[in-house]
Parts: structure tokens; C-alpha cells; sequence
């Protein structure tokens, strides 16, 4: 029996992952989780996993369901998330929070040596040097919760990391991969929301559809499994079937397919390293889809592609400002405050102007990212 | 320094062993092989590589050659085989020859406890209940030199393969993939032996457009994997470029890719677990080739693979009698001396009226096989 934390609960990794938990009672147990607003759906999951520790956004939340549930314990805001997080009994965080409220938390549990299941991005771009420095200090495990990371890393099972020649990190193209640059300029809110394969949520369905996902997935690739960016190539694949794939020395690939279902990756990184049936997931019926196809990523076109490549590249705080600049120009993009392209033209500019601080530690990570939020926000009119 | 015994030197996979020998003089020595006619190419080699002990087919071959090499030792015909299968300083067989010469000298390697690369596939398909018993009874690895079975070896790398749901093994379809049975009437044996992917040998290259092949290969994974009929399926692939995939109880599906090149299978049955660069293999570029095709295989087009379904799931002499039938009919369609579709009618037929014994002794298996090539033979005047 695994003993679960997890970060996020009613967020769309949360939920799938709650959807795992009531799936398999007897192999999961959830003794902790944080959840943001949604007291209605944090009431539901409390009833259906009972576990002894909650943490909600709002102070007056935890006080109100004090009272209807005396016997868990409530708590709030940025220490609940750490409570959560290195909660005594569990031995696997998974850490699905959006944004950088999660560096603190994961960074706590890191040091308790538990295992983490990581799908916040944020914590691995921004401080990603930290993390892992830590992880290997104090013994913890990291496990991918992404498909394209969970495929490298499942691609990766019982091979000699030296004999990895080379990552390829397959991308949709997301909602627009058939329109031009050109044709960009006026794209709606809600036609950037409409992605072709994943259901996700809307602040990552916008980051595909930018291609600056596929940006931040190569950097947490370059942190997760230590390799140079030479290294690491993005593959356009529009069926999203092959989730990504690993070149060794001798030329062998090696590759994770599936239907696209998130839930798959997320089990893989709680059930680890077994595998056990995922409920009413679709099995691959490669005759029946008939083809797979593979195109070259345009960096002009997806040019957040090729700035997260730069920022990677030139490492420390451009990294913090560049994920802060995307969090934010995308938050006014759905907001209908900028075009879709301004979210490119915003997150350029503000690498352009960045005082670039490598090392950092994680005050300085913190710092830059809520400057340059309201920098962002302070271009837009 | 790994020391190999390799059976088969001078045909098309040993050619391409040869050649991975030559590469890695630090890593691998060639302590004993055999040969078959090719006295010039047996000669290059042994000038080549410096091996101890050398069997040809004919004996008075091997005096020859004893003369004019005074220190290394000659030996010929099947006994042949067996010493050189069985040389004391090697810890690795490679078995290369075709047909079911390969059987006595393999089963008496995995009794001395070697590692087997079985890249000869009577063995498996004859005797595969008697050579995994022995491999088990005497703790000898035996590893796959096809490419297929090499990538669902692979990718079962780190995996507990009590969670495999499924292996699929691909096929290109072979030289004839665009026409319909009825349109293979007429074939000739130069269309036959045009492979659009793989560079093979004659007697290969016929299986492969046949498919029969395709059944023998199926029958060789139940062998390899300890897998049932019913979790083994193929599936027409035309580039070969995924050589086959394995699909887990969480529906993940792993797959090993590349570039058509039996030397990377070859090498990796040879450096297992270890992988090195492959001189000259070509990187595999999916951007390039654009798209993969994938269709159901159609038994009543792919005759050979029905049969050799139901002669797996019947199991005993029954796959002796149809390997041997189809050796035997190929080599009468290479003579041109039956049509391309009497290759599968021969085979049925004497499927038909076999009279079956379940788990047959080696002797059994042998004289199975040499009686139905004498009955093969009679059905052509």
C-alpha cells in the first residue's frame, strides 16, 4: 500500500489522479491533499478517499470545514501546501499544482527523501539546478507525470543512461499546427482552447497551441534525465500516438505509444515500477488509426520553441522570467487582453531585458518571477 | 572481452557478425566458426580474425585448409557444428546457419551453460519445448538475433513481463504487399527475391513474401516469451521501421525503432547489455520519412501465416512437418519447379495429413523433418 500526498486535487491532473486512487483502494491510500477554490468537488473527494489532512486556499474554507469534518485536520494557503507535502506518512507526493506555489512544498518533501511524482513544470524550469541537487542529497526519486516524460523515462527502463544518444520529445503542434504564422494573428481565446487530442486545462491547452509547452517540456527534459540540449530534439507529431523516444549509440530507438489518456502516465508514476490496468483506458489499435505522421519543428513559426531552447541554453533566472513571462502573457491572452502572438512577442522581450542571475537560489527564483509578472502586467494597458 | 563461437560464418547474418567482429576487435574474439562451401570467404576470414578452430562442410576441405593454416585446428561436417558450438574459451554462440543443422550443436552449447544469439530459427520453432527446458535445467540465456524478436526483447528492458498484455510483431508485407492473391499466380522467382526493405538471404526473402516468415516468427516469440497464441498479433507495417512493440497491462505500449539493419540486432544479441555505435547505421530520421503505415494482416491473403498460427497453437511434430514442408517448397520455387502459391498448398497439404506427436524427442523432430522433405520432394514430378 502506497501512502499518496498530493498537490492540486481539483485541478485536471488532480482529479484523473483521484479518478487512479478510487480506482485501486487497495493499493493507494490518500493521506493528504491540497485544493484550490473548489470546495464543492474538495468536499466530494474528501468523502470518497477519507484522508486525515486537507489544505484549501482560503483561511475561512479551512475553518468552515473544520467544523463538518472534526475528525481531518484542515489547513490552508502556502504552509498547508507544505503540510500536505511532507505530511509524516506519505511516501510519494505527487505534486500537480499549477505555477510556482508548488517550489516550496516540493522542495520540503525532497528533503523527507519521499518519492516525487512531478507534473508542475515550473518547479523543474525554474529551479531546476535546486531540485535535483537536493533530490540526490537527500535520496529522493523523481518521476515524470508528463506523457512525453513519462515516455522517455519508461523508454529508459533497464538501459545505461551513458548509451543515450539523443531524446525526442514528439509534439501535436497543438490547436493551430495547420495555420501559418501569418494566419495567427487574429486566432480567438477560444479557438486556442480547442486542442485536437488532450483534454487539459486551459492555461496548458494555450501553452500548446504556443508550442512553448513543448519549450518548458524541453527543459525539464534536460533537468530530469541530464542531457545537453544538443541532445534533445521536438518532433512534430500530430496524432500524438508515439509520446516521445530515445536514440541510443547504437542507433536502436526506443519508444512509449498510447492512446492519448493522461491517466496512463499519471498511474505509471504512482504505481511504479509495475503497471497495473488503467479503467476503460483504450488500448493502441495502430492498424486502425493507419498512419503516424512526423514533421520538422519550424522554430520561426513556433517561436516559443526556439526561446525556450535560448533560455535553457543561457540557464539561471532567464529561466524564472521567461516561464513567469508565458504564466502571465497567456493569464491576459485568455482574458482577451493581448493576441495570441503578443504571448511570444511579450515573453521575448522581457529575455531581452532580463538580468540574468545563474545559480540562483530559490529567493532570488521567487523574486524575479513575481517582478516580472508585474512587469508583464504593467505592458498591458 | 566477450569470446564467440559463431555457427554460420559465411552466410548472410554471419557476413554481417563478421563485420561487428572486425569493429570491436577490444570487445569481442572469435575463438571458433563454421562454414559452408565458401572456402574464399572462410580464408578471409580466418586471416581476418585468427580463430582457434574452423569446421567446413566437406572434409576434404578441411584438410586442405589444415595444411595451409598449421595452427588452427580443421574439423568438418556436424560434428563439426558441435565442437565448434561447444569450443571450451567461448561464452557466446552466435547460431547462424539455416535449416535444422543448427539443432544438436545448440542444445549442446546451452548444456554447457552458454549464452545463445539464436538467429536460427528451426531450433525455436522445432524444438523450441526442448531447447528452453534445457536453457532453464542449465541456466542459459538465449537471445534473439531478429530483428523483430531483438525489438520485443528490447523492449521488455526492465519491464516484469507478468504485465505484458500483448506483443505485436511487425511485417513489411514482402516483396509482393500490393497483390492480391490472385495476382500472385503468376509470380516469378526475380519479383519474389526483390525485398523492398531488408537485404536478406534467398531462402528469407521467400519466407518474407509468403509471410510464412511472419507464422515463423510468431511461433518463435510464444517460445522466447512464454506467451500465449491469442497475445501474440502482427501487424503489416510496410517502412520496418518500429520492428515490433509490446503492449503492458496499463495499455503502454514500448516499441524498439530504426532504420532497416540487421547489424544492429546482431550487435545487441552480441553486446546485450551494453550498446555501441554500429559503424555506418544510419540514425533514424522520422522527420524525413514522413509517415509509418500500419494495416491488419489478412490471413486469407498471407495463407502462411494461418497455418503457422494453427500449427503453434497445435504444437508438437506438426511444426516440424511445416517448417520442413516449407524449406522443401521453397527450394523447389527457387528451382522453379513449383508455382509461388504451391508454396503454402504444400505446406497444407502436408499439414493435413500429418499424424501428430505432442512434445516429440529430438530424434523425433529429426526424423519428422527429413521424412516430410522426401514426401515434399515426391509431390513434384
Amino acid at each position: 500500500m502506497k501512502k499518496i500526498s498530493l498537490l492540486g486535487a481539483t485541478g485536471s491532473i488532480g482529479m484523473q489522479t483521484i479518478d487512479i486512487l478510487l480506482a485501486y483502494p487497495e493499493k493507494f491510500k490518500l493521506v493528504a491533499f491540497s485544493s484550490g477554490k473548489n470546495i464543492e468537488k474538495t468536499i466530494e473527494i474528501i468523502n470518497q478517499l477519507q484522508p486525515e489532512l486537507v489544505s484549501v486556499q482560503e483561511e475561512q474554507a479551512a475553518i468552515d470545514l473544520q467544523q463538518q469534518f472534526p475528525n481531518i485536520h484542515f489547513t490552508y494557503g502556502n504552509k498547508g501546501l507544505v503540510e500536505v507535502a511532507t505530511h509524516p506518512d506519505s511516501s510519494v507526493l505527487l505534486n500537480a499544482v499549477l505555477g510556482s506555489v508548488g517550489l516550496e512544498s516540493t522542495l520540503a518533501a525532497i528533503r523527507m527523501g519521499k518519492t516525487i511524482a512531478i507534473a508542475n513544470k515550473e518547479t523543474l524550469v525554474t529551479a531546476g539546478h535546486i531540485v535535483m541537487a537536493e533530490a540526490k542529497k537527500y535520496n529522493a526519486t523523481i518521476l515524470p507525470v508528463d506523457s512525453e516524460h513519462s515516455a522517455i523515462f519508461q523508454s529508459m527502463n533497464g538501459e545505461n543512461r551513458k548509451q543515450v544518444n539523443r531524446i525526442i520529445i514528439t509534439a501535436s503542434g497543438g490547436s493551430f499546427r495547420d495555420k501559418t504564422r501569418e494566419e495567427l494573428k487574429h486566432v480567438t481565446v477560444k479557438e486556442a482552447l480547442n486542442h485536437p487530442n488532450w483534454s487539459m486545462g486551459a492555461k496548458i491547452t494555450i501553452d500548446s497551441a504556443t508550442m512553448m509547452n513543448k519549450g518548458l517540456e524541453v527543459i525539464e527534459a534536460h533537468v530530469l534525465f541530464d542531457l545537453p540540449y544538443d541532445q534533445i530534439d521536438v518532433l512534430l507529431h500530430k496524432e500524438s500516438i508515439i509520446h516521445s523516444l530515445v536514440e541510443y549509440d547504437d542507433t536502436s530507438v526506443i519508444a512509449q505509444l498510447g492512446t492519448p489518456d493522461m491517466r496512463v502516465p499519471i498511474q505509471y508514476a504512482l504505481s511504479f515500477p509495475d503497471r497495473y490496468p488503467v479503467k476503460d483506458s483504450a488500448r493502441l489499435n495502430l492498424a486502425q488509426i493507419g498512419q503516424l505522421h512526423f514533421t520538422e519543428v519550424d522554430f520561426d513559426r513556433y517561436r516559443a520553441v526556439k526561446l525556450a531552447y535560448e533560455a535553457g541554453r543561457t540557464g539561471g533566472t532567464i529561466l524564472t522570467a521567461m516561464n513567469a513571462a508565458n504564466e502571465a502573457a497567456v493569464s491576459l491572452f485568455l482574458q482577451e487582453k493581448i493576441s495570441f502572438l503578443q504571448i511570444d512577442e511579450i515573453i521575448e522581450q522581457i529575455m531581452n531585458d532580463h538580468n540574468n542571475i545563474l545559480m540562483p537560489d530559490l529567493e532570488t527564483i521567487l523574486h524575479v518571477d513575481s517582478q516580472t509578472r508585474k512587469t508583464v502586467l504593467g505592458m498591458v494597458k
